[in-house]
């Protein structure tokens, strides 16, 4: 049987998801597709817009065959950590092949990007110190710095301008730094840009773009020419049971009593959070009763808008940079759900797996399954939900 | 000028409250009435009813001519810290008198029982940690060993049994303890017990009576023969403008996400929680969507209600163990309200004050001053209001 992995989100899965899975099975000759896929909290720093069990179910129903949960540590991580997690876990799986989706569309580019980046590791480390210490964000740094190594016209290297051209970048560094069996592959993205507002006459938006338009309109209507059929349902019923989608703005409350309840002290000692900004986030919390209101507060030319995000779940989740920094392999698959298909893939290879596939979130104590389940009861808290220890009561997903 | 003190809490104040400041100012003979008033928590380890400012207005109104705010630190302690901040801080403000209410009605069983305690403090400490061990909450304790003590058929001890009793006899030892000049009186209290519900054709009801008979009936009316004009009328306005009244059924859904947000050595660290009661605690909140649930779940034979109470006071307003123990004498006095009256007082006996007084916030970093402007912050909060540094903004109410 031929594997071929992907690592994703689907917050929530639209026809552009739908296009990859086909893409890559039909470029891979897969037999079985395995999606390694985040919990409750994002890589922009999110709370994902439905709960994990649906988007498995909808994953599930849309050509995958395995859903793996990407712990939390990976999952709410930078670009290149998130593909760590990703990338290892399909190894585990014994993944042939991992196929990402990107602006670039071939592969190539990014072989060469990565040969070229660790061919000059350390000039280009020192050039994005420099230009961090001179005001830029992250990205901004590293995507200056890279500009200044590539050849005059060397149109061959990858456009790491494009957010899907990083986290494939990442992959690939992923791949080859962890010398993993896997082999990486690129399906060209079409139509909508990441961030991108929904179009009329189109059938593929981004998942920003839909959710947008949901939570403006407080209804499904504009939306479902852009989902297949398992997520306009799987919507649609969400709504009318919760009457409302999660998100920063939906669990402010939440987050601005943790922030507004800690000490400056303790708000520092949060993952990814740096250099003074706690002050400025329990002072932008103080002063605003909403999220949007908040971040415009606190973002600036130095953080992304994502890593503020990012900082934030962390403090919503009780996750802190000692934490951050003792995670480092991950040491078991989590089984979030499977196609017939994938449970026979599971019994044929399972005994090749190079870690142990849980199934019942109670067979393990592994800090970063903990970490997931806190990150569960958190959310639904939030959301309203008197759902506790979720993790511990909802077996895989079958169809 | 005579000066007399009163502790108070006044959560709401009632007539049995107007009955002890028109008594005691009666007995002292005195021209200005000064109360210590807790702030947003109190020594039962529950939010107050309504807010400090408007219990201010409240007892300025009814006989009240300075109103002093007992620190956090004090106002949320086991009683004998909360009456040694109380005698403490009216020591500093030169009062001449401390009038307490109690069953008992008479000031020598209480001089006589702190002798016969300090006399026999060691044996009494033994005993008292022995009845701990075999499974006595502290009261139980505390009062079984003071049992032993007591000669046969002695009446003139107090009766430390009963709730003010016991409060007076703390009173009582901190006059004696830190040698102040204040003389210390009580005042007998008429008819209703410590939590006794109302009862009709009466005027006098216990203010955890008048709080339930509210959250009973979402409504005033039953309660207004208990009640001064000048409660009646602010629990009106506060009821139409919040709908509601602060108490920990409503504040759950933070304490709950604050209580799961945490791991159990954190729980651990917080104030006056001990011996593995965290993971009961994190347990209960798992299982209960209603604080009387929770409450259910952790009570036992050697925790007495209020005491775990102060424990989730303390996780709520983030307050630990450390600065519990680093809390020792309050160092300033923190004027909340007061009438003409007080103010000529203030004028008058400023210089002689052992303690500076803080009208404006703003004007103080100390470390207790500090903790009140944070509980304030998420009292607020967690009443739903968007009021986040209200000890900066509210001058001391004048009327």
């Amino acid at each position: 049987m031929i594997a071929t992995g992907i690592v994703v989100e689907y917050n929530p899965f639209h026809n552009g998801h739908l296009y990859h899975i086909k893409q890559s099975k039909k470029h891979t000759d897969a037999d079985v597709m395995i999606a390694v896929m985040s919990g409750h909290f994002l890589q922009r720093g999110e709370p994902a817009f439905i709960d994990k069990w649906t988007r498995t179910k909808i994953a599930l129903a849309n050509g995958a065959d395995l859903v793996i949960e990407l712990p939390y540590s990976y999952a709410t991580a930078q670009a290149s950590d998130f593909a760590k997690g990703g990338v290892l876990l399909l190894e585990a799986l014994q993944c042939d092949f991992l196929s990402f989706g990107s602006e670039q569309g071939e592969i190539t580019p990014f072989l060469d990007t990565y040969k070229l980046l660790e061919d000059h590791n350390h000039e280009l480390q020192q050039n994005v110190k420099q230009l961090v210490q001179s005001g830029l964000s992250y990205p901004q740094a590293l995507n200056t710095a890279y500009q200044r190594l590539i050849p005059n016209n060397q149109l061959t290297y990858a456009d790491l301008t494009k957010p899907n051209n990083i986290l494939g970048y990442h992959y690939v560094e992923a791949v080859q730094k962890y010398h993993t069996n896997v082999k990486p592959i690129t399906i060209q993205r079409v139509q909508a840009g990441y961030h991108d507002a929904i179009q009329n006459g189109t059938t593929i938006a981004s998942a920003t773009g839909i959710r947008q338009a949901i939570q403006e309109h407080h209804s499904l209507q504009n939306v479902s020419s852009f989902l297949p059929k398992a997520t306009f349902h799987a919507l649609t019923e969400w709504y009318d049971e919760h009457h409302h989608f999660a998100s920063w703005e939906l669990f402010w409350p939440f987050l601005r009593f943790s922030i507004l309840r800690l000490s400056p002290k303790e708000i520092a000692s949060y993952a990814e959070v740096t250099e003074g900004i706690e002050f400025l986030i329990i002072q932008a919390a103080k002063e605003c009763p909403d999220f949007n209101g908040f971040m415009q507060k606190v973002k600036s030319k130095r953080y992304t808008w994502t890593r503020i995000q990012r900082m934030l779940t962390h403090i919503f989740t009780n996750f802190t940079w000692q934490q951050l920094k003792s995670s480092d392999l991950p040491n078991y698959i989590r089984l979030l759900g499977m196609t017939q298909n994938g449970q026979q893939y599971l019994s044929e290879r399972k005994k090749l797996f190079t870690l142990p596939v849980i199934s019942r979130a109670a067979s393990s104590n592994d800090p970063m399954l903990l970490q997931d389940i806190h990150a569960t009861d958190l959310y639904m808290l939030a959301l309203g939900k008197n759902k506790i220890g979720m993790d511990y009561k909802i077996p895989p997903i079958r169809i």
